[in-house]
């Protein structure tokens, strides 16, 4: 059978059957679409996944894009697969009718667009980095940056990237040397960046660079960063002309390896032209109100990658014999489908709820950034926005961390045979690393949470976290989900409150390091609760479904397995990090360097 | 700074410090040795792994050998390494002087090899196949066997294999299906391998596979299955002929690069002899008896591996400056070196307490391992033999499973550049994949600890292990060890025997499956309590070195960072694995295959 990259029926079960999709058409902004429309979308990013970017996939892995003559080639299929992706819009799929978009919900097109990234996270890349791009144009620019920028970009002429880090600061954007100097409507940029993705190619004339830059006399510190649109080629004259942007070598990395990331020199002859996006010094404010769609995007890539290779793993322990059931007499039987044995369906199991766990919560995650920016009054878009921030980071890490665990499960379950480059499941695993890395890493998505989400708005968003998790226990105890399972999210989110507290006040005590000393376990924790209360949504749901005699028993009967097993197995440790942070274990705060 | 690869300091304190190596000395078998002799072996491994292996690991990695014209072409480096490695006599540094050994304890063989593997995993493994496949024979071979075979092998002119895995069979050695034909003082051989390990090269004359096949007319399942002495090349008339074992293809695997991994087919003309190793039909019991050896070699393997990447991912956090202190005000300040981050440093104390506790437990498992073969006495050699038996699963998978997390933290600590194949951690974490996976996957290591060996002879293994940690909890507090963490070992082994009594109870009342569900549970249960158990030791004898002012305070400093965290961190997770295990908690029990 064909892996299906992500199940059709566990997307329809989100849009419509969990999260009631079609009910955001009542809003303005949605109100031309409905679920045909959804439906026609999902239909066009479901085939050119499974017909022309998975096919393309282990080509791509196994020869990534040539450097040569200063310039990059990306793989000569992307020459056909890129006009494709363009072809069905998804670069402005969410953006509005003016700029050219289809003005989708984001829940619709994340999930659409999961299907793309599960196929061939790089090919994808191409549009998902353009998008970005404009975005930022669309959000902050002028009108002749929308003109001259943006519009190409969203009709996919160009691509986009983001050209943020330095070799010097990594994570660290405070520390961005890169030179911006007033040249009348430009600016003269001057520096090295690193780790740019896309940022250079044959598939389209141009590519815009959104650039960190630090204008001449700029003070020091995040708040004398700028952020410029630099194009590979300027306009002048009606012809594009060489802006004095290089490629100064390509990173090989270990997967992606269809989308080239490159080390590039701005202005190596002194002639490379920005033009100033937004306000001065107000570059990285801009970016980071772009950050959460973004970081969802990250745990999309996250969620689907785990898809492919559960979905993967899942056919092979169907169809693969091997051994007899424990306690079996007769050597001379068959021996039986490993799906049979208990251990490798607790690895199937455990997959199965981390992949469509968050795959659910990059859905809620979208819908609440649909609710934010398009709700029908201020109160509901500044409770979605609110859940928004909060969630955030828990969709950006969640997929990272556990769908790598994920991914490793579905190495285990093909044995030797996952040892080997000639089975997919070792290649996502591969892809899968990166998103623990880029778009902040997951430490700094623990800091981001604690340090900022939780605490803003006098502690708002966890309060609304706590009516969203009592409405779902009150539906899970009316659809007749077992009453251990909603005791269990009910002791999780009060566990989580009561911690906050405390580390809130150890910060108003000014003990601020220790407070945050576990901000990982703190990510970690908060993430067990948040997907526990959407396996517990989803087992109401599923529960709701069997008991009215639904068709289709078995997808109900499989999502309440893997909801039992999560809040079994995953949501009782926030006890024990919950200790761990409360306490302010000290082993790793109190050790010095030289003691390693 | 050069990576070290193992700590020296480290493997000083496990064997001088923590099991006082040097009194194995007292025994028969170790009379010739001495502090001076370890000394002595450790200080050549060390160097040719630092000095020869370690520099080559990279191309090694980067050029798999070559297959062609039906022959494998090991990489160049291999031709002046092997020679240098055999030099070392490290293929029978173990084994007793009269088949060539040097009659080391294998404590001292194992940290000394561990240089090796962390070094260079493919190159060691050359000659490690060689010594399992060798061992074999002198353990169960006849006199003609052991000139014919074990004693080149011991030498190294010639190199070995363990031809176990068959493409229909994979885990299930019952299902093997090569056949024996009996043919005067040989048999004819034929059949198909898959999975062969240094199967074919050009380093030596020949080849030895210790092969499984069933002899006509044997029993099916596993004891019909009989083990044999397959040369690439037989002797005849003096001379060394093709044997008609054949390479029908090699495994593109992810890691391991260096060894190649076979498909091949033995007796495609009819031609192809074996001799019998041992009893007809025991050929899986010999195996196992040498098993305990094998699987402690891979946990190995595992310890080295997170070793090396543990070490360069401190280094980095060492010398990469980027960002600044929580709080810092002046954003023009200096960066700091990463390793000033908290995250940064848990990530690297979790690292530190999997590498030296994977240390500590191999050490330990290891000297059981020479107790039960050399103990003085009678009593002492069964006491030993029950604790290896319990231990060697543990020794087995902790280091593949933990040691995996800990290599994927050395990429993440290094950032983006983890990413990247031009750093080494990326390849480190490819190659530790392998160790979940041979010498009996993670689940068999669970259901050989619950399903055997805890269950043994009435519990009296985990009795003793109960008499250990007594005796730990003892001297821990004598130290002036925090009563603390000495109860939370005593509460986490009590834990382990009441749930071990309950599950005793479930088999004994016929409910095996049920019993036997959490098998993956109780074997990362049992781990944590073993590994808690070792930190506890070594944090007395840390203590007490602080206590009467010992130099390279430091480093006892760390030790007991290192133990704080493990028995804070990850010893109280026994809690909830044992209700797992208890309720029997059935989700993915349960769950049938068409409701995924």
């Amino acid at each position: 059978m064909a892996n299906p990259l992500i199940r059709d029926r566990d997307v329809d079960f989100l849009l419509y059957e969990l999260l009631d999709a079609p009910k955001l058409c009542a809003l303005d902004a949605f109100a031309e679409h409905s679920r045909e429309t959804f439906d026609l979308y999902l239909q066009g990013t479901r085939r050119l996944a499974r017909e022309v970017l998975y096919p393309a996939y282990r080509a791509m892995d196994a020869e990534p894009p040539r450097f040569a003559d200063g310039a990059i080639k990306a793989h000569p299929l992307m020459k056909s697969i890129y006009p494709q992706m363009i072809a069905l819009e998804i670069g402005a799929a969410t953006r509005p009718r003016e700029v050219g978009g289809q003005q989708l919900p984001l829940i619709v097109a994340a999930l659409a667009h999961a299907y793309l990234m599960a196929a061939n996270l790089s090919a994808y890349g191409y549009v998902g980095l353009s998008t970005g791009a404009a975005h930022l144009i669309e959000a902050f620019g002028s009108d002749e940056l929308k003109r001259d920028f943006m519009a190409p970009l969203y009709r996919g002429d160009w691509t986009g990237t983001m050209a943020l880090t330095e070799p010097q600061a990594g994570s660290s954007l405070a520390d961005v040397k890169t030179r911006a100097t007033p040249a009348g409507a430009h600016f003269l940029i001057k520096g090295s960046k690193i780790f740019i993705s896309g940022g250079d190619h044959d598939l389209t004339e141009n590519v815009v660079h959104l650039t960190l830059a630090r204008i001449d006399g700029a003070p020091a510190g995040i708040k004398g960063v700028s952020l410029f649109a630099v194009p590979k080629r300027r306009r002048e004259g009606g012809a594009l002309i060489d802006n004095d942007v290089h490629v100064a070598g390509m990173i090989h990395k270990i997967g992606w390896r269809g989308l080239p990331s490159l080390a590039m020199e701005f202005g190596e002859r002194d002639d490379c032209r920005g033009w100033l996006v937004g306000e001065p010094h107000r570059g990285i404010a801009h970016m980071f109100q772009m950050m959460n769609e973004a970081r969802i995007m990250v745990g999309c890539n996250g969620v689907a990658t785990a898809s492919a290779a559960y979905h993967e793993a899942l056919e092979y322990a169907r169809v693969r014999p091997q051994g007899r059931p424990l306690g079996a007499k007769n050597p001379a039987a068959p021996q039986v489908p490993i799906i049979e044995h208990a251990d490798v369906r607790r690895m199937l199991l455990r997959q199965k709820a981390i992949v469509e766990g968050g795959l659910a919560l990059i859905a809620v995650t979208a819908r609440f950034a649909d609710l934010a920016a398009h709700g029908s009054h201020a109160a509901e878009r500044r409770r979605a926005a609110l859940l928004l921030d909060l969630l955030t980071p828990i969709a950006k890490s969640f997929p990272a961390e556990k769908g790598f665990e994920s991914n490793a499960l579905a190495v285990q379950v093909h044995g030797g045979y996952g040892y080997s480059s000639e089975f997919l499941p070792e290649a996502w695993l591969r892809d899968q690393k990166l998103n623990s890395i880029h778009e902040g890493t997951t430490t700094i998505q623990g800091l981001d949470l604690l340090g900022r989400k939780v605490i803003a708005e006098g502690g708002a968003p966890l309060a609304l976290l706590r009516e969203e998790i009592d409405a779902a226990i009150a539906r899970a105890a009316a659809a007749g989900i077992d009453p251990a399972w909603c005791a269990r999210l009910s002791a999780a989110i009060e566990t989580l409150e009561s911690l906050t507290q405390s580390l809130a006040q150890m910060g108003i005590a000014g003990a601020v390091e220790k407070m945050m000393s576990h901000s990982a376990d703190y990510l970690e924790l908060t993430s067990l609760v948040i997907v526990g209360w959407l396996w517990l949504r989803m087992a109401a749901v599923a529960r709701a479904a069997l008991e009215r005699g639904a068709p289709d028993g078995d997808f109900y009967r499989g999502k309440l397995s893997a909801a039992q097993y999560f809040l079994a197995t995953e949501l009782p440790r926030v006890a024990h990090l919950a200790a761990l942070c409360r306490d302010a274990e000290d082993s790793y705060v109190a050790i010095k360097p030289d003691w390693f």
